[in-house]
């Protein structure tokens, strides 16, 4: 076994981990799990978790990817290279998500779920099942993403979260609801329906504010917040703030 | 010691563990604990942890329990049989919870609390002291019970939920509220004082909606959502539905 | 190794570990760790995470201190004598707590953050970078401290908490609020800006609602709720309690 893999870790025979893959103390990697190379996995994880959903499908980690210590995460699921994770994440089965995911910590991933490149939970994000969720969004704490209209029930109505929005802290997206492109929901919201691209939505029941290039950002530059990709690029590839930054 | 008993798990001699029950890999089971036959529990689970608030009761888990890994259990509860938990649990001491109780990954209940059967906790869900809570109650993620109606208080006025209530995410319940028989409370709502059987309440605070057979499945079908009893039968036994749905 | 530290423990040989320290089963000491007399530590507890934040600072646990179990702890931050912490902590580098700190199961403190003497968070609370709290405050569940005025940017702002604060379940402080001495947030709120002085503020946008002392214990005495020093003293020192009462 690799020097890498910590020797009270358990690794099941059927795992496939790759080259320079580091498994951290007590870890237990089952059966049906492929661990792809240069990924560094924490202290007390379990990955590969067995369940009736997953139709045995196995839980594949990207390269270059980081879990931290106690995740917990589901066969079944697929996840992009450059994955990384904050402490105690849990994943559930069936969920394909893209490249350079991040995941804070204490997060809940129920499942069933698309999401696209680099998106970004902060802590404690709770993502119900059938959520479809774009690139470049940024979801905040104790954000949930619900899906039952009248609970409980087995009518599952995911939300969609498109490409750029922005979930601030301690907000609801209620089943089926749609933010859209560029979309900023303020903190303690509760977001119904449709929404309108690149604008500003807040309350419960949230209403539509203003556009979210009217919003300033408080550094004293006088420039826009939003797009927030004109100003805010830290943990980007070059060429995409390329993109973003163009005249 | 039992084959399906992990040789990493640390059991006290003092603990009973009864016929075919599987302990994973580097779970603690303390003294003053009794698992009783047929409950599978999984790793990193701490069971049993001493506290002076416990009068040294036993924590006592019903036959053909579940319990996910990471889960922290003190000494001095009861759980009826069929117990199901997600992960990362935590329950403290003195709280008595019927059959078939579901709680979900990350819930805290924390003691002190009457709980009855077929009650199911989706994750994240916490329930302050003396809370009491009937049958076949929902509780859905970040719905908080409260009990302090002045905090920091000596003074605590538990909540209680009556049978076959719901409660969607994210609503708190105010210290002493009663969430009557039926009730549908809505996401993102803060319950206050008495509620009337069968009535949706939404707000903060919340105000009466409409009585909840107004509310149609949104499933093409015309159909009532509520009471979710004619409908919602996943997990329950044959004879309960036929009571539910009989003419 | 001293008898108190259980033996499938990993402590790094760079770690200071004090007198009469115990140490539970399964958790990690990395390097750069002081941990000083007569403290005990959980099961499955990682100490001293390294991260590029932390300019290699130590991780500091105070003396007389409680760690309970499945804690993470960052290396870079310091707490004061006679810390307490719930199950599942987290707390990143480069925060400074005073003595007679505890911390609630589930809480994530981000790091950054200046804490006072006798804080106490309940569970899951979740306070963001660059928070400033002072003494004898309290923070019940799933408060949430914020920082970012337009997220995602680098323009954080932390929120301050004065001395003698109370802060509901379920509120958000949004970032460069000040929530100022002994002031009371009702539960579910949403605080902005300043506020005065021992006043109750409650809703989303929360407002001035009325001065604490007009808030009734509910006990029968007829006594003030507020300053709840005058009522509340479990767990705090003897010369503190006379201060707080005497005429």
């Amino acid at each position: 076994m690799s020097e890498l893999i910590h020797p009270s870790a358990l690794i099941s025979k059927g795992a496939f981990i790759g080259q320079n893959v580091s498994i951290g103390p007590f870890s237990i990697i089952h059966d049906n799990v492929l661990i792809n190379d240069n990924t560094n996995i924490g202290a007390y994880c379990e990955l590969g978790v067995q369940n009736s959903f997953s139709n045995s499908q196995r839980l594949i980690i990207g390269k270059n990817s980081t879990i931290r210590s106690h995740n917990v995460f589901y066969e079944g699921s697929t996840f992009g290279d450059c994955l990384t994770t904050g402490h105690r994440v849990t994943v559930r089965e069936k969920t394909i998500a893209g490249e350079n995911f991040q995941i804070g910590t204490l997060c809940d991933i129920q499942g069933d779920c698309s999401i696209g490149d680099y998106v970004r939970f902060h802590s404690n994000v709770h993502i119900g099942k059938k959520s479809v969720i774009g690139n470049f969004v940024w979801i905040f704490p104790y954000v949930v993403l619900t899906n039952d209209p009248h609970p409980p029930s087995e009518v599952l109505i995911g939300a969609s979260i498109c490409d750029y929005a922005v979930i601030a802290t301690m907000s609801i997206i209620l089943p089926g609801a749609v933010v859209s492109k560029g979309v900023l929901v303020g903190a303690h919201s509760s977001i119904k329906g449709e929404t309108m691209e690149n604008w500003v939505y807040a309350g419960n029941p949230a209403k539509a504010i203003c556009p979210t290039n009217l919003i300033k950002l408080r550094d004293g530059s006088n420039r826009n917040a939003y797009p927030w990709t004109e100003h805010f690029h830290r943990g980007y590839p070059e060429e995409q703030v390329i993109k973003w930054i163009a005249p």
